[in-house]
């Protein structure tokens, strides 16, 4: 492990959002880890079964360097979404461990639902927040002392960066190697990906589907 | 497992691009597992590091669920690129398997260097391919009987996709979602991970970029 990098503690827990995830990791991982080393953390060490769709946690299997319990103060979080959330959201240890570890860390960030698990660990109140569009509500719900942006791709606010659903995480990635390491770092990051980059926090696409999906579950 | 659905290979070997692989599973992921299972596939069953950037095999790992020895006969192989695709291309059981699967698959699809493997491996002889543009010589050079098209962000020919590099997987996966489930498939595929879908396939952005990481390397 390079000490001098910054360390990014990236969650897993079952029935996380593989693109969440390998997203933000893929952009991270072209920066070097010179610059910021990935590290994969759990409530246990071991496989942790992704999300498929908003079926569960039954897909590919991702190892968690890291539990919760043995894991060093990272300098950077990055919290992903998926249908595991909703368990999540009533895990006391979850919640304890992004407290803890939001308190110290330089950078928290979130993508899709994973806003909500930062929302109900208490970490966002006071500050601009976004989430999923399609299930917004289960973002929202979770504490009204959070100003939720209900159109934005990304929003940035002091240390925390959260994003819409999914794709957009890899725009939010971009934004925060931009800010960290300089614009040619985050071009040269989109370009080595291929990736077209949306450059507007503030447009977004998919607003215009505010909790479709939440009101087809009968959420809202 | 559900035996009605297409039964994806997902190959990983050491070194594999994080989003070649998890770009294409979150799309198909999307569709529900009523369609399409996702099967991790590797060498060897267990943990398999992905890349971090051109620095090789240090990165998250996946499970691999099934040997290349006791895998079944998959319907659709999907091959991602990577560093590790250098030394994949000197490995004779990698390239046995994609030979033997290959027969018998009815689709074959890889992500950008993931095409340099299975043209060294001899299945797109006589086909259209394409790969990921910064190092395309690394595909390119693998066989002269392929018909390499440098300008395209994923390429179909018969049951063979390919696309260019990392990102341009998922504009290729919406592409086959289409053709096998329709588009109202793809299209609620691509708004539920709030994606902007590419849906041109010979709109190629990252063209001009032809070689330049090879260059650089002194690979050309």
């Amino acid at each position: 492990m390079n000490t001098q990098a910054l360390q990014l503690g990236a969650v897993l827990y079952p029935g996380f959002e593989m693109l969440d995830y390998f997203g933000p990791l893929e952009l991270f991982s072209v920066v070097g880890s010179a610059a910021i080393n990935i590290n994969t953390v759990a409530q246990h060490r071991g496989p942790v079964a992704a999300a498929i769709g908003s079926e569960g946690a039954i897909g590919p299997e991702v190892v968690a360097q890291y539990s919760f319990e043995d894991a060093p103060a990272f300098d950077m979080l990055l919290v992903p979404g998926g249908s595991g959330t909703l368990t999540e959201l009533e895990n006391e240890v979850m919640l304890d461990f992004l407290r803890t570890q939001s308190k110290t860390a330089q950078w928290v960030t979130s993508v899709c639902t994973g806003s909500a698990l930062l929302a109900k660990a208490g970490v966002l109140d006071g500050h601009r927040a976004t989430s999923n569009k399609q299930v917004f509500v289960i973002a929202s719900m979770q504490s009204d002392k959070v100003d939720w942006v209900e159109a934005a791709r990304w929003v940035e606010d002091g240390k925390f960066f959260t994003s819409s659903g999914v794709s957009a995480g890899m725009d939010m990635t971009l934004a925060i190697i931009q800010k960290l390491w300089g614009d040619e770092v985050a071009e040269m990051a989109a370009s080595y990906t291929e990736y077209t980059w949306h450059r507007d926090a503030d447009k977004d696409p998919f607003a215009k589907e505010l909790n479709v999906l939440a009101k087809q579950l009968g959420m809202v």
